[in-house]
């Protein structure tokens, strides 16, 4: 049995199972997974004994701000921040300028980003409150694997939707098994309370947290799941900040509904009150909670009652960010996290907070199927893509500014030690980094299309 | 690369993968899983070509009734069942006599076993309101998979827990990471249900569904979900038979309550008035509920409200249902089922009800997780156990007297065409039944205790 | 003891008493209560053996539409048919040209009222994006009773408010104890389905009833309470249409949140069907529902689920209403109902589906307490107003078009039966009308400013 | 016109009204309310300027412990104490020796309470495993307004009932619109706790509230409102602890279910760390719960959410508690109260807790409705039995030795002062207490039975 790679010696761990074992390579392609690597002719034999080899995350929260922003991400930084953090694909948001709205973007965006890319990616369609004409040909024309849309001004020249264009946009997404991947927050409450706490002179950080309290999402998450019960479309809650968000989306998938829920890495580690140090740096939405959110998060996430992890990368450029440091209201809104995403989780790992098996399936397995990129992508068994990352769980490490790969120069997590770190990470066979270097080439990372 | 029984050319589904390849065994164990079956050199290559091959069937919930009750059933006849019925590892329930209540019968009972089973098998350890001071040794000292207990009596012999005891063995498991096994029923009403209707001198059928109602199963439900939130037990509800039910314990599931939902065949193939028709052959508890329940429950199946699904493989003797021909209340409680618990579900499949990775995931990942069988059992990794059963999807047949191989002469089941067959088992690499017939012998049957 | 008027023989009937006695009335106040008229030396006795005697209805919803639409309604027409009706005190809603926007508009409109009631009257001031700076006036500047808001158009010339807005009005009234008076209904999603609707080429009356299904209003419902528990506020949900809603906002009140519940006569006589015979007359919103939600909102009603009953009468003209003959569409939404709202009411006392006290409960006490016209309305205790109205609850009558006073001449209630109606209506001890025909003047009635 | 009585001057509170006049009596009954005591021959006047005239509180929950323990209280002074506490109707609880298990038991303690009474007095039935084939006379044949079950043991003399016995006995007085009285708490986990705390050594106060966790009430009333609902039978779940269960019995309540919750004053004055202090002074069940709980009660008592208050005054002997001081198992479970029930609230009044009117309502009105005993009791109006209370809401007074007319020498109340007094008490016209002192006889109190 011939092939192109062996790792030997690896714990291989998926979305259910894992084994120690050899995973061969050939042609970009898982060949086999094995007991033992005897009797295998592999041209290159990597030897990963003593780490786990797991599927390659899926980001498909990802903000390159590409075309339209080169000042804040590009595609070319974005994917390699991709490859050192074991994102082995990323989902392009259409948040771009300018924004997927229609086919044609589609289509040019994705021209766009021809050659470029370090990581294979995909991309999302857009709808708002100005293309509900669109939106059947820009999931049926296009390979998006969900459209993206806005119960709240996010940013504000991205447009939203209101409750109609909503259930609009299921309705017709429903028809065609489409997906509807939703920020849910009340627009009309944040615009309201913001003007309140400027009217009254606030312009400290925690004033922006005052602006969007808990009730804003969860609100709106309710309804989201209303409309979703309604229609009977698929949808995704992006960005969930609330543990309560999570058990009544859990309940409704209980019941039955078609509904996921993705969390991100920044609020598995900061809570509300981090925001009085780092001010701007820490400005989004929705916003970081209190600190028993945060424990119930973990359990919530182990428990099963989170589905994706997605990193909601936003960086903006360090001189948008600098006027919040007096005003938080002069800051726009995003948080860099490609690097951590999975470091993050890892060190949940570490900590015994969530099984290794469950990292898995909400970075990989979980977003591969809701996305529509299974089966090439999210698992790794023979034929699958040879995506993958390995992973020393002892490695401890603190996240040093030279870490970065995008061109965000600002973290706040820099100085936060982590145990669990991707080695190496291969997209279809090819390594793309080891150790924190790139190792990979602009132009490896291909276009991948949902598959439904 | 050597092994000894090379599977080629079907379509081999996970729990969450499916992929056309071929599947390596060697030793009794899965060694490897490829993408072709090229440069392998097998003692034995199988072509199961345009079939399935999925891992073997776990079904936790059968009552060999051995020792005990040989006019009933015993540990021969029923892993032959289970052989031709795709179950590779039967759970035996402690429902003996005598019961398993402690850790010497769970030792004599095993050993009454030995040499005699066609699959492998597990045994549960029981509980009831006269051992509870066993509750720990017999979990401890054990290899049981979960200590299985009963809110109301089933049967009376077997005796029950009153909710101080319930919580009490809970809290004894907890300190374990023990699982509670649940009969969940409201025995108090419905004694008072029956002695009502036989006052009125109700005889029928219906009556006896009279007896329990659904909210004898929700109300038990409900409560055993608070002592479990209360104690942090882990616990799976038997044979749930009520949607509603499903949708609490999938509520307390999102709210991360480490709790089970078990549903059985017979409740996605019977519906209440199927009684008047079948009478004792019907009569078993739970009961079967009407028609938009069971259309709900294939829902719920599907939508991942179920976790396990257990034949509750109950057979009386002929002479013990025939009385319940003139006055239902004279009949026993129970219906086989071994022979049926996949077609019934690949039925549901071939009628797009739900996926066979889902198939997979409630009758054989879930209980190997569930009840600490995995690694070894549930999936198809290298080195995993080689249990597995071949599916031929098209195969459409009508279940005769002949295809039963338990002692039971009779099946409510008797004249039912399902559309989706195992045509093979393999327990660990060796084949035990091919197109109905047993291949396999007694003894080659081995023991699985839990492995945590 | 001296009086002017002495009411002898009856049952007096409040919304938690009754008992057999006398009533005497000085100076058009409740001067005693009696259980006897022995030694009470009265100018004038009237014997109302084997009546009823309750305190007058409090209609806080009526759209008298006056001024702006004479062709529609006034306020002699319409209180003339409050007279009839056994409504005493009626509440003005703000939806008139102009709209009661601002304090200047409030007390214009009261100044054009003078003089011309039959009965009481009120007025309550209006609430829309348009006058978010006017609120707090509005409120403490005038006797309102409530602010009048909508969440969806109706119509659309008064404007609406978003949730923001909603917000803003519920802090500014909580400060000072106001009621927010909400029309319920979600207007992005009212206005999606017409449009699909119409864009069918749907003009059947059952296509307008298809585009408010029942979630349109409980999901407003469910995000009125939301914002009624974040600020505090006290929330009168108007004309509630759905069992649902009524639960709903139930469980809200058993949690303790300051919110109540009015329903409307025309939900306790017509389905969704009926609007097939009588097209744009039964045209209004919230829509009628199917039977058993009928059969609920009167078990509801009797169970306390309700707070308050008011008629939402609301003319049209005819030949407003006609062209909705042949397109649902063309005609505006609005029914009249002031003289049936307690015949439709007495009549389910006759029925047995509620008590005499609580058809007190919801027509008078909990109106004038709600709306702050208690202790002068409301009740029959010494002191209070001596509006009252004298029932004979045997009288069977079929409504007929000359027993309409109000400028309306049409009514769906044409042709129906009740057992109960009202007999003579007192406002201030000064009989308004008798046997239906009025009995009072222009003029009599006069302005009732909330007391707090 | 002519009276007996005359009260002038006072603010007449009812459960919805409130106005100053005058109240006539004659004959033991009211027989006016007037606006003035002007043309009034009345044989006595009696000024009360700036006193409240309230309804007279009807305690439905008082253990007389009569017949059987002299020791602990008895008619007499049971009656006295209510006399004083402006409490006008005493309802016995049957938990007596004998216990109230069947008519001819009923029937002869009522014999027994002949011509001791001071108030008016009732006397409910029981209910219990051994006497459901007497729960059909026992409703139909005697006046009783409830009868009394538990679900745990209270004493353990008196018996429990298990779900089946409740569901039985709630059907048979469903038939006849009875009601059923339950004491809930889950006896099984109870009983659990108590003797794993024993077995730990524990005998401190607290160890008593930990046998006695808030879910062992809150699960309880659950499983109480399952059976009331399917039963349709009416259901008052007595001295309800939790603000939990209030709000589950709400919702039940705004879904229609006809059941009603009583809570007690010593819910409302202590808390859980409050018997660290008082230890087996304060040992009743349930238990006292945690500060947050308390404010709960406040809030959900003036909000509707309490219908009743009972005192649950149920004194044991001195020499019975103080075995508890060195053991809190040691002593049994009861508290005093008849004295402090209207302090207790009135003071609250007096702090803006609740108003006088749903004062009068949960004291007076309601239980007077719930039990049967309306229209003579539980209001004022002419025809209704003159008992009532002159309250002094300016009064503050400290609870002193010399002020309890119970049997009883202790009380935890000692000490704590209150704003607001009953300063006169009157039963059907005749004065039984003014300021602290017994005014009337043994023997002016009758029986009252219920009228429905
Ligand atoms: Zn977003
Ligand atoms: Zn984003
Ligand atoms: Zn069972
Ligand atoms: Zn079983
Ligand atoms: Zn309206
Ligand atoms: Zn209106
Ligand atoms: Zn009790
Ligand atoms: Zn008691």
């Amino acid at each position: 049995m011939k092939v192109d790679t062996l790792l030997t010696g690896g714990m291989i761990v998926t979305a259910q199972d894992r084994f120690v074992g050899a995973l061969g390579i050939r042609d970009g392609r898982v060949a086999c997974l094995l007991d033992s690597a005897a009797g295998v002719d592999a041209q290159q034999v990597i030897d990963v004994s003593g780490k786990y080899i797991i599927p390659g995350a899926i980001d498909a929260h990802v903000h390159f701000q590409d075309p339209g922003s080169p000042e804040r991400e590009d595609l070319e930084h974005g994917t390699r921040a991709c490859a050192v953090g074991g994102i082995t694909t990323a989902i392009s948001q259409p948040v771009n300028n300018p924004p997927v709205f229609d086919v044609a973007t589609y289509r040019e965006t994705l021209a766009g980003y021809e050659g470029r890319s370090y990581v294979d990616y995909g991309l999302h369609g857009g709808a708002s409150s100005g293309n509900l004409d669109q939106i059947e040909l820009l999931w049926t024309e296009t390979g998006a694997p969900a459209l993206k849309m806005m119960m709240c001004y996010s940013p504000k020249s991205y447009g939203m939707v209101d409750d109609g264009q909503l259930y609009r946009i299921m309705q017709i997404l429903q028809k065609h098994d489409g997906l509807a991947y939703i920020h849910a927050e009340n627009q009309a409450i944040v615009e309201t309370l913001e003007k309140q706490l400027r009217a009254e002179g606030r312009t400290d950080p925690l004033s922006y947290l005052a602006s969007r309290p808990s009730w804003v999402e969860t609100e709106a998450v309710r309804r989201a799941l209303i409309l979703a019960e309604q229609t009977g479309c698929r949808v995704i809650l992006a960005h969930v900040s609330c543990a309560d968000s999570l058990e009544m989306i859990g309940e409704a998938r209980g019941r039955g509904v078609s509904v996921f829920a993705e969390s991100c890495p920044h609020f598995f580690t900061f809570i509300d009150e981090d925001i009085v140090e780092h001010g701007p740096y820490l400005k989004f939405s929705p916003v970081m909670r209190d600190e028993p959110n945060l424990r119930r998060l973990w359990e919530l996430l182990a428990g099963g009652a989170v589905q994706t992890i997605g990193s909601d990368h936003c960086p903006y450029a360090p001189e948008e960010k600098t006027p919040g440091l007096t005003n938080i209201w002069d800051a726009p809104n995003g948080v860099p996290g490609l690097e951590v995403l999975l470091p993050v989780l890892l060190d949940g790992v570490s900590r015994g907070q969530l099984s290794m098996e469950r990292l898995v399936e909400v970075t990989s397995l979980n977003p591969a199927k809701i996305y529509g990129l299974y089966p090439r992508k999210g698992h790794l068994s023979p034929g699958a893509d040879a995506d993958l990352v390995v992973v020393d769980p002892s490695l401890v490490k603190t996240l040093d500014l030279q870490d970065l790969q995008t061109k965000c120069p600002y973290s706040p997590y820099l100085g936060k030690t982590f145990r669990g770190w991707p080695i190496m990470t291969m997209v279809r066979g090819v390594s793309v980094a080891e150790g924190g270097a790139i190792t990979g080439a602009a132009g490896h990372g291909r276009y991948v299309s949902r598959t439904n």
